[in-house]
């Protein structure tokens, strides 16, 4: 939807958009109604792929290659890691 | 996959390790492989999945209800938007 302003515009300027809308999203979730949460999620998300578009990663196949076959550090699709480990 | 877990983390615990990933990202953009950069998409796209999760928003359906009628600003699915204006 943005291809051609997003190359023009680069990683690093796109990151710093990302970063916006990651601060607008921690105040959505202080004090935003469900609507302006997901609005702010939307945005993003948006970002993300944005910048995975820009450096060519395929942010659909990225998700699947890690987190495909479950978790990535017990191997279960409900997590059984310590709970002392990451996350 | 983490549901128990992230209930228990709660929204303020969750949201630094999605800050956390999105550092190991911009690191990545900077001097990772294309494999290296893939797997921080997947980790910032898992953990923002995670905190739409937890207070209960629908990531899917924000994406779709804020872009799936195309550009905001525009209406077009290739955006035409002025280039002065945000993005």
């Amino acid at each position: 939807m943005y291809s051609d302003k997003d190359r023009a515009r680069g990683v690093d300027g796109t990151f710093m958009w990302l970063m916006e809308e990651v601060g607008e999203l921690a105040a959505a979730l202080r004090e935003g109604t469900k609507a302006e949460q997901a609005a702010e999620f939307a945005d993003v998300l948006a970002w993300l792929t944005t910048i995975a578009n820009v450096v060519e990663v395929d942010l659909s196949a990225a998700v699947r290659k890690k987190y495909g076959s479950g978790c990535p550090g017990c191997g279960q699709f409900v997590c059984h890691c310590d709970d002392s480990g990451k996350p």
